[in-house]
């Protein structure tokens, strides 16, 4: 860095570095080797610049060398913009040259094929061994906006520069990065960084992000993602974004079917279910955005306005109807919309007699105009204190020269007199106007769902940037080692042994002794046949439910041998058991399955249908506290079945999410457990807990 | 008209005045009585301009008149802009003179208090009276763009006024049409018609709509609505349009809970259920859009592309991340995306090899610039009979002045070739770029979800166009009436006497017979109360299942007798009723209600918590075919468990869509049917029906 101001991280010297060579420079500066050469030179960067080309002695009026080994060092970041088959002797003189960095633009490696593959292996050993990070190759390279770093050969770059700024972005792709890159560009968005990450041969998506959470120009950072391939590491980036109050935004795609088809034969990254990205990005408090747009609408706000200190959004309007679509838009947002307090109703009615006060507070669009009315009533809502942020629709006053210079001064008067409420207005608006607004640290939409998603996602950050950090994993805590061809009776015992809490039974190894079992427990028992080979015992009638007195245990558990043995004649069974029929509010299912990216983690739903045909689960990875499983709980669609069951009292949520934070650090220290299906998980009436009636342990 | 073209229909006269008269006309061009004068003024409007003021002799240049008794007629539309303690004076001039339409801006009506509604109502039948249609009052007017028309005082207009177009916009909300019109200026989006219905004390959304569909000037309907007290004249309305191949595009507000609370205290409008306006706009192919941003994202495509032929999508993409993200969407959106034939992916991957060519077809970002590539691929996809549109991600190729004229040729020649498949665009353009493609019937977006959303919105909309006109309710078609006091039996009897297939049962007036009725059966029963009075009989131990024999039959139904009296002691009694167990895929609610604006309209869901907890249900107002009631359970979420359910053979969807199809018919023909509600529908396996089990009947 120019400045000479810390470089406490090794990557600060490819990201910031003080010294570029180009290999490969180009004389032509609209080629790949000739573009990054022109960008430093015409966009300001301060440090050396040593263009690399063995034929041409000066580049782009530039003193040029014939190989990196014989520039001048040191040189903290070479850029190898050479044909594939030049590239790993470019990397090699990299390393000869004691260089840092490098940024590979090259293509025709693992994109292409197995021979590809091979060679970029064998370069990032190399880059490895030599001390070089080496970010691509196959990425459009990167770009720091504050120290004029134009380390890329993105043709957009030509159309203009965004404005400084405080968001970073890293994306998967180069196209999408340019386009993402352009979008923010023409909506005057500042940037601090732009990252492309190509084939990740060495840097991947979660570095960079790791990067820039420690990056002092960067408050935001916006993600594009495919896929991962180090999911520890994409936990500990996020955990350093969060822990140092910086909002994640990112785009994962893969979400649909078609989406992951499409995945797959896109990108060589393992395609883990989509489903436990949603519960990684919500577990370390990251927002998943369904496109960029929403990204970059997220981003400006996180940039623009503060924190709001909850969920509770006043609603300010000019327009009855705006008002009505704002609350829709609050509540599938998941904001709150209070009722004001009586006394600011009074009072905007004492201005306003005919205006709407509730919340949304609808002045009308006649009254705007009317002098102090409107600041009035916008301090009254702000200051009314149950409002933690304002979505505030005033149609295209924005654009009035007559009355958008006052409506920004109250707007900017309102936001200083309470800075604690942030506010998000939606209009069109002058340039002049969203200077003001948004010097006032209000952002500006031109849709009302928009600003009020972006509040909401604010509100999800801030949420998020207050809890503990999540847990570690235990070192030593106690696992579970599947039993070889673990049956039913044994996984419940080797889950109880570990303190979780299972359905009481009895192991019955004949009838006589089954009808013993059912007359000892004196309730109706479910009698169930024990096997390591069936994993559906109701299909081989293997199950009888209801079984009162040791007659009827004997003739059922007769009727299960006899039908188990005719029906799966291959199955190895193991006798009986026997255990008291439980009823209580709704049945669940928790689930712990390994996933490629993140290793165990946790799935929870309710049972029946609501996991198998509509897929109504939500997932952690391991480990994690009581309080994420509760978060975890409430994102169950179905979860009115849990909270207000028909004529029944609410379900024991607390001893559900303790039961499911146990399993996850179960999960955590088990490395030999490949699954486990505990279905159904009994959820009981509020104070008498949740029990585990069926597991299935599969071991690794 | 000023042309003298044909003026059929008599609302012609308001929305195409050959003459306009201004009661309460300001010299001030910045005032409510000045604008109007002064928009129709320098707008170019071609016909006479009567500005009426009681005081001046000339307002704004033009000769005024003190009343219009004295203005020189006829005068086919008058503005009325004076206070409201003169408005219904204005009014009863307007009648006078012959009037033949009115613009009320006056506000203070119905929208203030009980004495303004009555006023308002005075209004709306005086002019009825008179012949005078009336838009307003409490509106900001209209404006028809092609006559130059500015019958509002919106001070929008002064920010300036949107290019001609195809696209007719209708707001029940001033403040929001204004906002509306614009966004659309902004978006250089063409406008037709813009009008505003404030108050509707004559003509309602509905009818504007209707207006719309039969103007030639029109061709896409942009509608914002928050209530609606005609439901009738919607539904004709939204015929009229789906007949003239118009597509509406909807924003209804008012969809959560606290947008409900936020439009009863904003709106007078009565509130039914909002999924019933799903089920309408879904009935007349109406797309119902999220936000008036998705509203011009629509419309814009529906009036630069042509209607594709189907649902399946051919993805273009230059990133294969956008690739994914667009599949993502169009999963999401309901459109499909097909392999491409072997021979297409063939001759792509002879011109690129390492492109993906499965669909997305993915040419990657270096390619797009190859000689001839980007045409020959682009030709290939879409003339590969698999796709019936394509949206094409370009980055920001279309800001390129390199590259970015020859990928608009490339795209207008391909677009030119194969004229039945529409592209959708996603790039950010140059002007030169877009008024080429544009041109070439391409819309441009700059998120790829929006132009996926797009491209399905039209697909919709094309199949509705499709498909033949809903059914008329058939005067004399039998119909129920609910006998006093109708009971689970004969509620049952009633419906099967109307050819419903209701399940066999026995009524049994005592215990001995009940037994009779079980043995008599000779299969296992399910033995319940019969009663009037009690809507939940599981509750007070009124119902037993499973019950086989005389015996039991007889234990049974005591039991129940003794049980019901004791639990429910006011309740009137009237015996037992017998049934055989069945059993089926699934059981299914169909109900009948009777919706405020909409009359009778009949629910679908499956039975449970499917209804009741998840409000997984679907509507359609009555009467409808056989083909919609398939759509209608095509939408619920848990259609997998009918059309998946675990092991057993899909539900016979037929018969179940037969069975709507038929109560929707006896819905529309039993005026004094205020509810019915039929649960369970037992579904049963393909070709083997569905049956009514249980139905309560509401009589008016």
């Amino acid at each position: 860095m120019a400045d000479g101001s810390a470089r406490a991280n090794p990557l600060d010297a490819l990201f910031r570095p003080r010294s570029v060579a180009v290999i490969g420079a180009s004389s032509d500066p609209l080629k790949i080797g000739g573009l990054p050469v022109s960008f430093l030179k015409t966009q300001g960067y301060a440090g050396r610049i040593l263009p690399i080309n063995p034929k041409s002695p000066e580049i782009q009026g530039l003193r040029a060398w014939a190989s990196l080994r014989e520039a001048p060092g040191p040189v903290d970041l070479a850029i190898i913009a050479v044909p594939a088959a030049l590239a790993e002797g470019a990397l090699e003189d990299c390393a000869a040259a004691g260089v840092k960095g490098a940024v590979m633009f090259t293509s025709g490696f693992a994109e292409i094929d197995a021979g590809g593959a091979e060679v970029q292996a064998r370069m990032a050993a190399a880059a490895k061994a030599a001390g070089v990070r080496l970010l691509g190759p196959n990425c459009l390279g990167f770009m720091n906006i504050a120290e004029r770093i134009f380390a890329t050969f993105a043709p957009v770059v030509n159309a203009g520069v965004p404005p400084l700024g405080r968001i970073g972005l890293v994306s998967q792709s180069g196209a999408f990065g340019g386009f993402a890159y352009s979008l923010a560009r023409g909506r005057g968005l500042g940037l601090s960084h732009w990252i492309t990450t190509g084939n990740e041969a060495d840097l991947g998506f979660a570095e960079c992000v790791e990067w820039l959470a420690g990056d002092p120009a960067t408050d935001v950072i916006v993600g594009y993602m495919e896929g991962c391939r180090d999911g520890a590491r994409l936990r500990r980036a996020l955990e350093a974004c969060r822990a140092a109050g910086k909002p994640v935004i990112v785009t994962k795609v893969g979400r649909s079917e078609a989406g992951a088809a499409a995945a797959a034969s896109h990108t060589a990254a393992l395609a883990g279910e989509d489903a436990v990205f949603d519960g990684v990005f919500r577990q370390y408090g990251a927002h998943r955005a369904g496109s960029i747009e929403e990204c970059l609408d997220i981003a400006y706000a996180a940039t623009t306005a503060g924190p709001p200190r909850g969920r509770r959004a006043g609603l300010y309007t000019v327009s009855g109807g705006a008002g009505v679509l704002m609350a829709d838009a609050a509540s599938a947002a998941g904001l709150e919309v209070p009722e004001l307090t009586a006394e600011t109703q009074a009072a905007v009615r004492a201005l306003v007699p005919f205006a709407g006060t509730r919340n949304p507070l609808d002045i009308t669009g006649q009254v705007i105009q009317m002098e102090g009315a409107f600041r009035a009533s916008l301090a009254g809502m702000a200051a009314d204190g149950t409002c933690d942020l304002v979505v505030n629709f005033l149609s295209a006053s924005g654009l009035s020269p007559a009355t958008g210079p006052q409506i920004a001064a109250d707007i900017a008067a309102v936001r200083a007199a309470t800075p604690e409420v942030p506010h998000f207005l939606v209009t069109l608006a002058s340039p002049e106007f969203r200077a003001v607004v948004e010097a006032a640290g209000c952002p500006i939409y031109d849709d009302p769902g928009r600003a009020v998603r972006a509040a909401a996602a604010l509100a999800g950050l801030a949420e998020a940037f207050a809890r503990p950090a999540p847990p570690d994993p235990v070192p030593g805590a106690p696992g579970l080692s599947v039993p070889p061809d673990c049956d039913e009776p044994t996984a419940l015992e080797a889950l109880a042994a570990l303190g979780l809490p299972t359905a009481a039974f009895r192991r019955a190894a004949t009838a006589e002794e089954a009808g013993e079992a059912v007359a000892a427990f004196g309730a109706p028992c479910v009698v169930k046949i024990v096997s390591p080979d069936l994993a559906h015992k109701t299909e081989v009638g293997g199950v009888t439910l209801n079984v009162s007195g040791a007659e009827a245990g004997r003739a059922a558990a007769s009727a299960i041998l006899a039908s188990a043995a005719k029906a799966a004649p291959g199955a190895r069974l193991r006798g009986l058991m026997v255990a008291p029929m439980r009823r209580g509010v709704a049945e669940c299912v928790i689930g712990v399955q390994r996933d490629p990216s993140f290793g165990p983690v946790v799935m929870f739903g309710l049972g029946g249908v609501h996991v198998e045909a509509l897929r109504d689960v939500t997932f952690r990875a391991a480990p994690f506290d009581e309080a994420e499983a509760m978060r975890m709980i409430g994102e169950v669609r179905a979860l009115r079945l849990l909270t207000h069951p028909r004529g029944a009292p609410p379900a024991d949520l607390p001893a559900l999410a303790r039961l499911l934070a146990q399993v996850s650090r179960v999960a955590a220290a088990s490395p030999g457990l490949d699954g486990c299906d505990m279905n159904p998980v009994l959820a009981l009436p509020e104070g008498e807990g949740a029990v585990i009636l069926d597991a299935v342990l599969i071991g690794g």
